[in-house]
């Protein structure tokens, strides 16, 4: 039986979800003649550790146990019985992970899996790539740092794996890592990586005005709390530059352009959100309108894309030909068409649900599972 | 620098493309520490290996001289220089070909890669894969041989891949291999397969008669020399039981119901070709015609897909909403919409060129390089 020792930061709605995936997937696992053996979970308050991390577990029991305070929102610490576990205090986060990175990093392996939200993370993900150790991430903040800091963490390019971290699940970065590593060269993606701002652009050819598709999209929970959070286009930009990347662009985050779909004046430090969505969404409708009729007698559609090609990356609307596969997406699944020498005239498409827990964990096992042939 | 030996079965187009590919990727392998060391190239009257294939290699020139004689469709046997190389004639070519794999599989390591169309490499390969080998497949036919052959073949499972079996080097195995692995349980497959019938039912949707559209295929060059070869489906057949194998179902190429789009009377040994394109051809045209109508009177347009469900697996002409995403199909791409339990709505669509040499050597490289961790 091959073991994969695991430690896992983030216990949220994807690390949650990836303990439950973990246990359900035992008896497949084992068919395969493989145990993920989770050593550690930690989230923002403590990490929780085996006793022994050479031969010990966290038993399914008590991953589901994690699975049941995390779900309440309550802190690792608030767990009944630690065991023979040990407890280690945010301010010792670091130095015990690394120490265990060391420790089993070239002799059993151990992958560090980010399901976090942090960007305090970097760090020691690059402490622990340096110490041999895999990583796995669905957080995308640590790819988004400063090319230094990336540099260090894809160094091992072999050892890291993050599919999650753009279009949740969708096999988007297996497969442009299959095209690059075969010589195929990308010079065009362009991609709708926003559910919300999918849904929103589409809705906009229904004839109903952009503030009240807003507002649709926010009763069927597609948008952040803060609606601004999707329509600012930053977290677009930082799956784009997560491709961008991969791709081999030297850029960093300020180096794209962002198109915001709200104005300065009306940004969160200027107006609540309730009086966003109330009185300043509806003055953005005329806006819209005038362009998507352009569009129209055009007869093309606009879609809030990113767009990356030689000469760089930009994010925001596009206008796009009605018949492409971009111009054909309904609803809020992700879409990316990739041009290569391979896929030249007609792109290679890819396109499913972008978001989600359940989809989003099960990128990041995949990813775990991919990574299987690194360990003794 | 890592090197990983391989034996290249097949050098038709898909193997010829492959060679350029793996020598025009040497700067880019070489960053990657990696180098593809090519040991051996067979055709089918000959193995070409180099004299000791723990420590050489055919050398970048002999490859390119491989290519250019292959391009003029002779035989290996007629090149002019083997240098240093072992000639092994058809008859003894399994014989050595298994030397190799027990000298270097659990050593070096090496990879067998079928380019070949023949359903003759599979004892070869079954023989190999129990010396430690790794197999690399664009061949459908060892896949799709006894299901006893098949679990040989795939009894270990890491350590085969055959992404260019299914649409080309379209990434279908990979993403469905990780959905399998993370146990997202995938229970029904729909997908066009064959450009040939994709581009000739969607071209149907613009009123011409089914005769004339299978001639307009021909003549872009999209059919095989006698269109029975396509119109018949077993192609299709052959990818849909390696995809539906992968999904566990335990069938052979018998148990799938494959619909001929031409009545045995016109079989290849009851009609010459010509004769079919001619006065066979538009017999069939009333009848698709009216079949046409009747979809579009519900609204619907007819695919040739291949159906693989909870029930098994079926070819044939099916009756589609026109805007789902094999609805909206144009053209000669394949598509394949998956359904799981993460994507259940909506499916994961993947699209794009299912055919042509290169991506099918590229996604053959790709599969190479996938299984690099593999060797030591």
């Amino acid at each position: 039986m091959k073991k994969l020792p695991l430690l896992l930061m983030g216990c949220g709605g994807v690390g949650r979800l990836l303990l439950h995936h973990i246990v359900s997937c035992r008896p497949l696992h084992s068919k395969q003649g493989l145990r993920l053996r989770v050593v550690g979970v930690c989230d923002s308050s403590s990490l929780v550790v085996t006793s022994d991390v050479f031969s010990e577990e966290l038993d399914d029991d008590f991953l589901m146990e994690v699975c049941r305070v995390k779900s309440n929102g309550s802190s690792l610490l608030t767990l009944n019985n630690f065991g023979a576990c040990q407890v280690v205090s945010s301010q010792e986060v670091i130095k015990i992970a690394t120490d265990i990175a060391a420790l089993l990093g070239k002799s059993t392996g151990l992958a560090f899996v980010d399901c976090s939200a942090s960007s305090e993370t970097v760090g020691m993900l690059n402490q622990v790539v340096g110490l041999g150790c895999c990583v796995v991430l669905a957080n995308k903040k640590p790819l988004t740092a400063s090319l230094e800091l990336y540099d260090q963490l894809v160094s091992q390019p072999r050892r890291i794996r993050h599919e999650s971290t753009v279009g949740a699940g969708l096999p988007v970065v297996a497969s442009l890592n299959r095209m690059v590593s075969c010589g195929d060269p990308i010079y065009r993606i362009i991609g709708s990586l926003s559910g919300t701002l999918g849904y929103v652009m589409s809705e906009l050819e229904n004839g109903k005005p952009f503030s009240q598709d807003v507002n649709a999209a926010k009763s069927l929970g597609y948008t952040e709390p803060d609606p601004r959070d999707d329509l600012g286009g930053m977290d677009v930009a930082r799956k784009a530059l997560i491709l961008a990347r991969l791709l081999g662009h030297r850029l960093n985050l300020e180096n794209i352009k962002v198109e915001s779909l709200y104005p300065v004046e009306m940004g969160p430090n200027m107006m609540p959100v309730e009086d966003f969505l109330v009185n300043g969404l509806p003055l953005l409708d005329k806006g819209i309108q005038d362009r998507i009729m352009k569009a129209s007698s055009n007869g093309n559609v606009l879609r809030y894309v990113c767009l990356i090609g030689n000469n760089g990356c930009e994010v925001g609307i596009q206008e796009l030909a009605k018949d492409s596969p971009l111009g054909r997406l309904r609803g809020s699944d992700n879409l990316l068409e990739i041009y290569s020498r391979c896929y030249s005239e007609q792109p290679l498409v890819i396109q499913g649900a972008g978001a989600g827990n359940d989809t989003t964990a099960a990128g990041v096992l995949a990813d775990i599972l991919d990574i299987q042939d690194l360990f003794p």
